[in-house]
């Protein structure tokens, strides 16, 4: 069985690892036929130095070499649809359709074009002039990013074609991909469609790169490497907050997305109104694709009443009686398990009937339980651990001072979303306690669930720590998501003929720009 | 003698610890009256407690509040301008006129009256609009943030007073200030000054609060409570690096300040058309205030030929014949001496006569160090010591190739200059140089000394690590110096009358919005 190669330095090349690993089909448990390899260090140190030196070779370009790429890339996936969705299948057990080719690959395609149409434009950078002092600056070209995608979104957040990367690259900068192991052939044929955008547009070598894994220890020394701009990751707690440590230490920007429960809370008037449709929103968007969304509804807050008992029972039928979907992987299943066992022996009650039937697909019954406000504020780190999958904690607060005082305990989360009645009888409450849930999260919501995250140039995947490594940045939506793989670059007294194109008096490109504090499309006069 | 108070929720209260200092003036090394406290560590915590309550007080409040209580304190501060000048003059040995009477002081009020503007109008906050998909996002209220203050701008950086209190205010945050240990009296009188506007403007108790000195232990407790929303850092590196750690393992934004040493490029062409000018230009910049900015030109870059020799001569005699200024105080003189036993221990030369003359000031000898840019490669790191003060090292690159591979090992700047011919002769080698240099600094200027910071919409100050803690920020203009100090609020179907005022349909107060990927004032129609 050969080994797939690594793609370094412009070229498909075998991998100097001994260490290989293959996929596992989550429904059927059986290994995939291909084999990967694990990158020795020297390995990943090739790929810096080639992502150097294609950096040096694309600094000053302007945005629309960038976004010939990007374009041209899009189309290339387009060609390999449905390889591309055969593939992530077989590695992910995601649904064919309307999942992975209806959904996901339209996004990231869709994604990749916004991206290059904001580079093709400028507006991202915020070039600022101000005209009196002759000082002038915008967001600039960072260095080479690492993307490391999550096993979740095959397409869409994949290392080498998804948010992260689009983002990176829009602002000028190499990529090298760390592809999830858990979909490596999915992550090959983006690269092969990749590989052949970058030289249709003439991209230097090593401005994308693929390697499928490494060790933690040179991870750690890819995202604080000098010659590094910066880094993407999107992942499991632990080994974000590593990468985080030597990043941080190193000084250099990372743009963490990790853990987060995803507080839901319904108040007593919308119960009371629509209790039925609550039932199938809560479950729908729970149990959808297995739950294995970061914006998954892990944790819903209630307040003691009947309709509260009614809710939490029909979930609990609709839990027992839903199938229990495929999940991506055994190491999701074994983060499931251990993440259930932490909850129950916090103190959660399972209302769900449990055990996981012996399958030939990795599944994990779906899983609902039931802590009361008093017994979460004892122990509320424990229970506010993730259960990533189709796993939700409901937290019953006995008054609303009670619900108050667990909003105040939640950490940082992605989103918060609370449910109202629409006459109005939850209004004073909504009032008091949205501030405190408002600090916590990224995304507010109301009357909605937090799972679906539009591509909206006004969307937040982001929030406080630890959601992520940063309150001040979204990894979903353009421009925002693009400028945080940019350097602030000012120029002071610098000569007319000398400033990148997006600072001179002109505006080929039609760029809006903060022009002696107004925003305006205009030329300097 | 009895010490002074901090300020603390609302009040001016003896501090609870028994340990005190006081400061010294360094033009006749004589201790002031004045005895301040350190704060313990409970003490510290109350401000914390206080400046919580603050923050849940003014959640949500309108921009226009927090412009009231900035421009009421710019009035106060006019009104005791001889009072604050008087003190700071003694505290720091800064000369009254012009420095600080007629361009820090103006410089500070200006700062908050320009952050008040931009409260006002909410622009900054980039209000982001998707009609379509009802999303709507801002940047947001963080959480009280604490700022220290430098030694080195005793109005205009000061944690009480400068502009990265005045930028978390304008986001609508209450600061913690944490004074520069060596002029407390300055800072003291700013915090009346503040005191005095909060109570006019009602601002809650603990919306501004003051301690003097902590323990570096007890400043990283601060920087990383739970309570806190994030901090500004402006001074020694060592210290700064110190509450990094401390933050960055909590998750908690911190925006440094920190080292610099400013590389100036001066290409023969320049040299050969105005010598003389060019002394002048450079040895005025590096003397001035005895040297003491965080953009003090500390390392020039030549080829060797002949006007090299010319200039460096030129700038020796200029350092040699020009009176020491005053330092600020004993502790930027030992560093500054250290710092220069470093670089001559690393193999710079002197070249200039050397010894400081006992003096009843605190100074230090003007100093011009040389070296090779061979041995400038050799021993990079140790030679990169920055040496605060009136001090620069002149490295001579045997040519071009030299000079780029100097270029190369350069750590992350503020600022880096580069001057060139005005006749195109030195045009070549700027534009191979430039990409070089403008990926290590924040601010690139050409045929400028980089000592003057213009508070400008287009200003960066900022820079690659480890000038700052991440390139993407500026601590100096309006607006980008108040984003710093929010997070990412996004508001997802969220009803209309419960959302904030900068993102409802009508436009109040008249902000630039991003709407479905326009920038106007419009109203959402």
């Amino acid at each position: 069985m050969n080994t797939q190669p690594v793609l370094i330095d412009g070229q498909w090349t075998s991998s100097i690892g001994g260490e290989t690993f293959s996929a596992v089909n989550p429904a059927t448990r059986q290994f995939l036929p291909e084999s990967f390899p694990v990158s020795p260090w020297a390995e990943v140190e090739r790929a810096i130095d080639a992502a150097d030196r294609a950096f040096q070779a694309v600094l000053g370009w302007p945005g629309s070499r960038f976004a010939a790429f990007l374009e041209k890339y899009a189309d290339n996936i387009d060609r390999i649809a449905d390889k591309l969705v055969a593939a992530a299948h077989a590695e992910t057990g995601l649904p064919v359709e309307p999942r992975l080719k209806n959904v996901e690959l339209p996004r990231t395609t869709s994604q990749l074009r916004q991206a290059a149409a904001a580079a093709r434009d400028g507006s991202w950078a915020t070039p600022t002039i101000d005209t009196k002092a002759n000082i002038r600056s915008m967001l600039g070209q960072l260095g080479p990013v690492v993307v490391f995608g999550p096993n979740n979104f095959p397409f869409a957040f994949n290392g080498m074609s998804g948010g992260d990367f689009a983002a990176a690259v829009a602002a000028g900068n190499p990529v090298i991909a760390k592809g999830h192991s858990s979909h490596p052939l999915t992550t090959k044929l983006f690269g092969e469609c990749a590989h052949e955008a970058a030289g249709a547009s003439e991209m230097p070598n090593g401005f994308v790169q693929l390697i499928y894994r490494t060790s933690h220890h040179d991870g750690c020394q890819l995202v604080s490497h000098p010659k590094m701009g910066g880094c993407g990751y999107t992942g499991a707690r632990e080994t974000g907050l590593t990468l985080k440590r030597a990043a941080d230490e190193a000084g250099k920007p990372i743009y963490l997305e990790l853990s987060s429960i995803n507080p839901v809370v319904i108040l007593p008037g919308a119960l009371a109104e629509r209790l039925d449709a609550l039932v199938d929103e809560f479950s729908s968007s729970c149990l959808m694709g297995a739950g294995q969304f970061c914006t998954n509804p892990g944790l819903v807050l209630l307040l003691a009443d009947e309709s509260t008992d009614k809710f939490v029972n029909a979930v609990a039928s609709k839990f027992d009686a839903a199938p229990a979907g495929t999940l991506l992987g055994e190491g999701v299943l074994k983060h499931l398990k251990s993440g259930v066992d932490t909850l129950v022996k916090a103190g959660a009650e399972r209302l769900t009937s449990g055990e996981t039937q012996a399958s030939d697909r990795i599944c994990h019954a779906n899983t609902l339980l039931r802590v009361t406000g008093a017994a979460f504020l004892n122990n509320s780190h424990a229970l506010q651990t993730e259960a990533f999958g189709n796993c939700s904690l409901i937290v019953i607060a006995q008054d609303e001072a009670e619900l108050q005082r667990v909003l105040g305990c939640l950490e940082g989360n992605l989103t918060g979303s609370i449910y109202t009645a629409t006459n109005g009888a939850d209004d004073n409450t909504y009032n008091r306690i949205t501030p405190l849930l408002r600090q916590k999260v990224g995304r507010l919501l109301n009357d909605k669930m937090p799972t679906g995250v539009a591509v909206s140039s006004a969307m937040n995947h982001g929030g406080p720590f630890p959601a992520t490594g940063h309150p001040g940045f979204t990894s979903v939506g353009i421009p925002a998501a693009i400028r945080r793989f940019a350097m602030l670059q000012c120029y002071d007294n610098v000569r007319k003929q000398r400033l990148p194109a997006l600072l001179r008096d002109e505006n080929p490109t039609g760029a809006c720009r903060l022009i002696d504090g107004r925003w305006t499309t205009d030329t300097v006069i």
